[in-house]
């Protein structure tokens, strides 16, 4: 069995008065002290109440990290992902195992496989480059070292695609919702706590905010994990954005009453067909705002569009754990007398539950997929050729 | 002031085993011990985890139980009114005084005003009926019986209309959706919880089950308060229905899978041109079965339909505290450290939220409004008219 991750001694803040404070903490980076190269994550499951970092010396640390949300949120996963790889190179681990392990903790993001498979594509160039070159011990260092740079430019590239996608998304919202003062309700969580820059939909209200164009934030809470509550109000009240936190299902009396101008997500996975994977509870969003003629639009990195998945159906959907509806987890639930997992329980005991993590959303629901390459729509398959052929030119020149 | 209410001693039952058992504690009664006449209701706040009654002694403790929720739902809210104007006039209370703050509990539920209406008239006119005959401290007992037994009389009929609700529910699905092995989604709580009998939506899928014909019960949580989660699934659990819980943004997911055959919920107010306004979360359901083209039927008692309310604009929804979103209350959360609304905090301090109680879903949305008297269908301000001048008269026949 590998290492437990450690929790650092002295990352804890209370949550009192984080509105005064720049996002400070970032939710992944890279490390390297004397005992030896580790990952650094904010662990997501503590916010809003704490900031407690955990720290992870091998890879299975972060396999178990990322099937507990401690680090989520696609193109993060991406970037945990690739870091894995080089950590394990870096520490001497087996770095083909560890590859298909952290590859296989999530399914549904693309990122993540990406990510992992990048790094690893890094690190076996440089191996047998190096071996063929026959110097053992130095290849497998200069190994190492590739898998760390080609996490690092994943990383940089991210924070770069967070601009874009800002910049792109700002202006289509300018463009859909003219006269500014927009009212966008989002779900989920999509800001800087998901990215290596200031994230995907959320960026794109902060654009928004920060040109003085963002009326109100409606802020989903997302059941069951709460990481609209948690999370996204926590980026928007350190952000001084006008938020407001509700109900997933309380979206709807927003639709009826007029109240949104425009509906921003993020995506897990883009099908060739433009189908969306995203956090369960973006489809309803989706059908509602269908009802209610309110733009739909997906805000998310160019690789989170797979060729490889033919349409909505072909996307593997997540299902976690019961308990997760069943209980209530928050953060500061004292752990005294809980149940299996670690929460309130809410229901009676033996109740089962559905809990997909994921829904899908036909393409012709999405008004418009936003990158950091532009913006396709109406979406279509051929739309997303283009649009993926380009961003490959543009990458390869 | 008032005086505050009690618990009683011996009503405290543990969670566990509750599968094994019918349901044997009434939503509400009425006791006469030697102290006084006093109202005696399950705490619903607390359920499922413990099983504790309250005993009002006089008519603010129960203004207090009403909006705290520990007594809830549509009809229960008139039954309770009635007992409630009852225990004021037979414990020497200013019955005008506390029919009025009664009435005002809670904005929504037309049943409420209506119970406390009907008990307060026959009060009055058994009142002045004594005081023509001039015969003082008799006539004020004889309007307290007439009080006491309008309440009795609602209650008997709020039983008996739970049984023609469920035998035209059931007859509707049938044809709805013929060849049985129903699965229906519901939302909130609508069960022996809210009634005099079995209830409204949900006494419609314990027909189907009890006739072999229930294959699923879908049960939303019903954020914020969770009465899908605490309240339907402790019944459903106590009828050994097959039920499976859901966070309520989860249903998307089994309409996209055709995993729905038809929703059933209740109502707490129905206006004269059909718009229902019932439990947040209803209208999209009511949006994404018209999308999948699956029934959405409403079960409600003939007081719920407000002739007074013209149209959905008209029902005034109530708004509550930002904190049941900000906190999550649920039962069993220890007291120490919690702060201003008793839950757990999850979002951040000083996160507005928006907190409509219930919405208000169009008719043409409606699929069907079931009621004891028979079921309207399709839903129209003339179908509405017609079946409330039949009930008038077999009321009067």
């Amino acid at each position: 069995m590998a290492d437990q991750y450690a929790q650092s001694g002295g990352g804890i803040r209370p949550i009192d008065g984080i509105r005064s404070e720049a996002v400070d903490i970032p939710a992944i980076r890279w490390e390297e002290p004397a005992e030896g190269p580790v990952l650094v994550l904010l662990d997501q499951t503590r916010l809003p109440a704490e900031e407690v970092e955990l720290v992870c010396t091998d890879p299975q640390a972060l396999v178990q990290a990322i099937r507990s949300l401690a680090v989520r949120g696609a193109p993060l996963l991406g970037i945990a992902g690739a870091y894995g790889v080089a950590l394990a190179a870096a520490r001497g681990f087996d770095v083909e195992e560890a590859a298909e392990a952290l590859a296989d903790a999530r399914p549904t993001a693309v990122n993540l496989a990406y990510g992992v498979r990048r790094a690893q594509e890094a690190y076996r160039s440089a191996f047998s480059g190096g071996a063929d070159a026959g110097q053992g011990v130095g290849a497998r260092e200069r190994a190492a070292a590739a898998a760390l740079a080609s996490a690092r430019a994943l990383h940089a590239e991210d924070a770069e695609a967070s601009v874009g996608m800002a910049e792109h998304g700002l202006r289509l919202l300018d463009e859909l919702v003219p006269g500014g003062n927009h009212r966008i309700l989002t779900h989920c969580n999509t800001g800087a706590l998901v990215s290596g820059g200031e994230g995907t939909a959320f960026a794109v209200a902060l654009a928004a905010h920060r040109a003085g164009r963002l009326r109100r934030l409606w802020v989903d809470e997302t059941r069951p994990l709460l990481q609209g509550a948690r999370l996204t109000a926590y980026e928007a009240a350190r952000n001084g954005m006008a938020y407001t936190l509700l109900t997933d299902n309380a979206a709807g009396s927003l639709f009826a009453a007029g109240e949104v101008d425009a509906v921003l997500i993020g995506a897990d996975r883009i099908a060739a067909d433009g189908s969306v994977a995203n956090k369960v509870g973006s489809y309803p969003l989706a059908v509602l705002a269908r009802y209610h003629h309110v733009p739909f639009i997906v805000v998310a990195p160019v690789t989170t569009i797979d060729p490889e998945t033919a349409d909505g159906a072909s996307i593997e959907v997540e299902q976690r754990a019961g308990h997760e509806v069943t209980e209530v987890t928050a953060p500061r639930v004292p752990l005294a007398g809980v149940e299996a997992g670690g929460g309130i329980p809410v229901a009676p005991l033996g109740t089962q539950a559905y809990n997909p993590a994921f829904d899908v959303t036909p393409p012709d629901l999405v008004t418009a997929i936003v990158t950091e390459c532009g913006v396709v729509s109406p979406v279509t398959s051929d739309g997303l050729s283009e649009l993926c052929a380009s961003s490959l030119q543009a990458t390869m020149s």
